[in-house]
């Protein structure tokens, strides 16, 4: 028992001391000690107590099968990018967040289908490869990827209106470590604002858009996996991107091709677009 | 955009640097700062972080109407404790946590009331007074006070056996400050332990008892109202109560009384405990 507020730390570390599991106990301990810091500095009142239990309520009552809104105020945070750079290999493409949609598996699709169940929207081509770090091809690597529509909305969050695996698909690299598959531009648009995170942003007049960006996550066996995205060159928000995604390295060139052959080549009309991806896997085990 | 993880925590900051409110602008950088730092020393794999995704998720969805996991997670980290302890005023009765089982109104009840709505488990009278912290009586101050019974239950964790205010009552002290009222003496009982919270103190091979108490909630204009315990001296767990609540100050002996004389004044039968507790407020607002 304490009759002075600087031994409550003291007493709830001692009381994760018999802890098994040494991993456990550490991360315990550290957002105890983390947690008491936080709340040394703000010394909250009684009413900013009660409004920070009923945010972190209302966060997790947001949240279901199709919405996380925990993973998106850990996105807006900057946490979500921290764990996945924290988790990078400096030998492997840059990493960036795996986002709140990637939430139903991808449906297994050939080289060269189409992600795009609707065909509205820019045609838009994407090739690329997956190599090792000195740049040998990695033949039969999986490569999901997943983006919104031209509209800015994924799949799940238009039920009624975009069937189930539109803008999603999971791809194997050919012998010669290339993937490619036809799909529309995917468009910048708000994270979900309904929640008590769009009132946070709100709070602080931050915008809650994300610059373009289609979602990959590559893997193979004896690789560490990347999970990171494609960004759209020159989309807007590419410098004030809601959940601080942006690495220089992803931004790729959408570029406008007219060329017929190039289009009857991939069956696609012309103009199209075009981008191109190479991921490089470091080596090791994740 | 960031090349460079440790220019994350600089974004996210610049991010809040518009937010209107100043004390906003405060929480917002101040909790990013502490949750960064937390991630950087423990730096967590992306299954560790999915993790913590997940438990703070069922957190919110275990939180309803009468139950509130939030709430328990920020007592068993002894960080309602600590909250309680700044908003504290030295002039005053010690505070402890308020606990998540004031969710609903106490009945106002008359001076020498029952709150034991039951007629089982040990009578017990509890008479203490309010006073200024110069001794001084304070008149009309509202008492609050809530208690779990003999069983360790409180009436909204049984609604089919224990009707609603069961061991709650809302007392006005008299022209001397004082009040009294019947009840049975609470049990020690253990915090729900079926949740997230719960299995956090298994893997900690925590026990999550909590001794034997009576809350408390007094206020009167121009005070500082005190929300607190009377806790009963000698119960189990006096020594490590799970949410670290226990201030030797509010320890008070619920002694046995054989007098037929007193019993009578009161209306219990002999034998019967009696505890007696006085507050001291501050002066001041909330």
């Amino acid at each position: 028992m304490s009759d002075h507020d600087d031994t409550v730390l003291g007493e709830v570390l001692a009381s994760f001391a018999q802890t098994p599991d040494p991993r456990t106990r550490q991360v315990l301990e550290a957002v105890t000690r983390h947690v008491h810091a936080l709340v040394e500095e703000l010394r909250p009142t009684m009413a900013e107590w009660e409004q920070a239990i009923a945010f972190l309520t209302e966060v997790g009552h947001t949240s279901d099968a199709t919405r996380q809104e925990f993973v998106l105020l850990s996105d807006v945070l900057g946490v979500s990018m921290l764990v996945e750079t924290i988790n990078g290999d400096p030998h492997g493409t840059e990493g960036t967040v795996l986002g709140p949609f990637h939430m139903t598996e991808s449906p297994q699709r050939a080289l060269g289908d189409s992600v795009d169940l609707l065909g509205t929207g820019t045609p838009c081509v994407v090739t690329g490869s997956v190599n090792t770090e000195d740049g040998t091809p990695i033949p039969g690597a999986s490569v999901d990827i997943w983006q919104c529509d031209e509209n800015g909305f994924y799949d799940v969050q238009q039920p009624d209106t975009q069937p189930p695996g539109n803008g999603r698909g999971l791809f194997t690299t050919d012998e010669a470590g290339r993937f490619w598959f036809r799909t529309v531009v995917p468009s910048h648009y708000p994270i979900p604002t309904d929640g008590p995170v769009g009132r946070m942003l709100e709070a602080s007049l931050r915008h809650p858009y994300r610059p373009a960006h289609i979602h990959f996550i590559a893997e193979a066996p004896g690789f560490r996996e990347v999970t990171t995205h494609a960004f759209v060159a020159g989309s807007p928000y590419i410098d004030s991107d809601a959940v601080f995604a942006v690495k220089q390295s992803l931004v790729i060139d959408f570029a406008e091709v007219d060329d017929p052959e190039q289009a009857e080549r991939f069956d696609v009309p012309v103009p199209f677009r075009h981008a191109h991806f190479d991921i490089r896997l470091a080596r090791g085990e994740d």
